[in-house]
């Protein structure tokens, strides 16, 4: 499906922080039609003047870890310190399973009818690169719509944080205090990534398991090696019910902010990972040109009716046919 | 360095065993000179129908749990059933590091006299691309010089057992009974790919310890995901002093490769490793092309020249650079 309203329309209408024709606009950000696409890239150039300014965080964790009832305490934390909120949710398992991240508004009911938060679940089908490009935009759209501060949520056991962490400036996993097991339920190439991890459902009973549990985390992130910035990162406790922890999870955000700030990583950093998206964006393409080629899908369909596995160079063979893909070819 | 020395030389040379051949052919292997790849492919193709045969397995672990001498008891067992070894070793640290493995051969006194021993230090330098295709082909050299069973050595701490799990048949990780953080010495990722985990240095004080580390390693591998071949990872401990469990490992090795055989997995799986070499050779050799090219060269440094962080459009551009990359193109 396609629209009739110019780029003009969805320039101005994001500009005056229309909610309705952002919303709109993500879809276009989304679509894979390419007339929609062009669109969105016309009205990307059209606000991007007015992008950049926002901090962008990053939450994730498991399922069941409490990532929507700890953005709609944590969200309103942030509303209350005069923010305008935006809630973007990179979900990769929202084809297979119902009622996953954001697919139930109602779990952040206060925040959702909040006017200074804006919520938007998003489908995140396809591959990685799709995924970071989408996200990547929407957190443009949302910055030029006013929104200063931006929550990207994720589940933690896919490549989707990746994608997050090339957008994002601040990591923030939540976990849980498990029984015993404590560094299992979750890749150790996260934890690493995390600028702070947080346990979640400090409260009851599990409170003093809690405690233990960010001991043991704080101790195993001492092993890990120093991040780029040059922050160490924190391990805390929350609870959304009892609001433990909320208040000093945003004091130490703003923290990091000052910091980053003050030693200009956060404009290295952004700089770097527009050029990580360029770069990666460009070696996309590259391969969907290259896999698109007649000569190669004949090439690829070759090497797959070989028989005796014994008698193949692959390594001879792939130079072959790349050489060749590139010999009547203008290319300098 | 190139030499005067025919293919057909080379051929004879290995076909017959003769090892001071075989090293060289391996050198040609590595070299990065272009008249000594070309050799070495032409070398290759007339080998490879004598390749294929042997068990190849990949031994990782940290430095100091103690590869080399496991594999010097280990060694001792294989040939002790009939075989002909080779141990290769990729080492990603060599060009840092003295002392790294293999790099003193003294390490495997017993097995690097032996005849039926073949012992190749292999410098890996360069790329993943490159490390993976050397250490392929030296497989293949050697496999054709009579070697039936093959151990590929490497520091599990890099990405050097990425490229051993492509051209292996079976994956040993080697572990320290360690005192807490059990699973903190290695990436999880790691632990995920092996087919057995041997804890080493299971002697005097450590045995206790050996035993417990065991268990709890045991515990940790029963969360993983299955493992493609249906097989279901083996934990062991090992001593290479008083030779406890040497000839366990072997005896499951042999057992695994009567289970990967009976079920076809062993000829699927190097199937599918030669189409995963060869795909990414494929795509190595295009973003070399890619890379090279003068356009892009100018394109890459004029992004980096761009200074307003906030009005960059990464994917816009890339797209675009990439079609005119290849607008003049007769590629179909």
């Amino acid at each position: 499906m396609t629209t009739n309203y110019s780029a003009q329309y969805f320039i101005n209408g994001i500009l005056q922080a229309d909610i309705a024709i952002l919303s709109r606009a993500i879809t276009l950000v989304e679509s894979t039609n390419q007339i929609n696409q062009n669109l969105a890239q016309e009205i990307i150039n059209g606000i991007i003047f007015k992008t950049g300014n926002s901090f962008r965080i990053g939450v994730t964790g498991v399922p069941g870890v409490g990532k929507s009832t700890f953005i709609e305490s944590f969200g309103k934390e942030v509303i209350a310190n005069g923010h305008k909120l935006a809630v973007l949710a990179i979900d990769p398992s929202s084809n297979k399973s119902k009622g996953s991240i954001l697919g139930d508004k109602t779990r952040m009911e206060e925040l959702s009818t909040n006017p200074n938060v804006y919520i938007r679940p998003s489908p995140s089908s396809g591959n990685l690169g799709g995924v970071t490009r989408v996200t990547y935009e929407t957190i443009l759209l949302c910055e030029a719509a006013g929104f200063d501060f931006i929550i990207v949520e994720t589940v933690g056991v896919g490549q989707s944080e990746i994608a997050v962490s090339k957008v994002t400036d601040f990591f923030l996993l939540l976990m849980l205090a498990g029984a015993g097991d404590e560094l299992q339920g979750i890749k150790r190439g996260i934890m690493e990534m995390a600028d702070a991890l947080i346990i979640s459902k400090a409260d009851g009973d599990n409170l003093n398991k809690a405690k233990a549990a960010k001991l043991e985390y704080a101790h195993a992130m001492h092993h890990f090696q120093k991040s780029q910035s040059g922050w160490i990162p924190r391990t805390d406790i929350c609870s959304s019910i009892s609001n433990l922890g909320i208040k000093s999870v945003y004091k130490m955000i703003m923290e990091y902010r000052q910091f980053v700030l003050s030693t200009d990583y956060f404009l290295v950093n952004r700089k770097q990972q527009q050029f990580e998206l360029f770069s990666s964006s460009m070696e996309d393409h590259l391969k969907n040109y290259f896999y698109s080629s007649i000569f190669i899908q004949k090439k690829i369909k070759e090497f797959h009716l070989l028989n005796n596995t014994d008698s193949i160079q692959p390594f001879l063979l792939a130079k072959n046919i790349v050489d060749e893909f590139f010999k009547n070819n203008e290319i300098e």
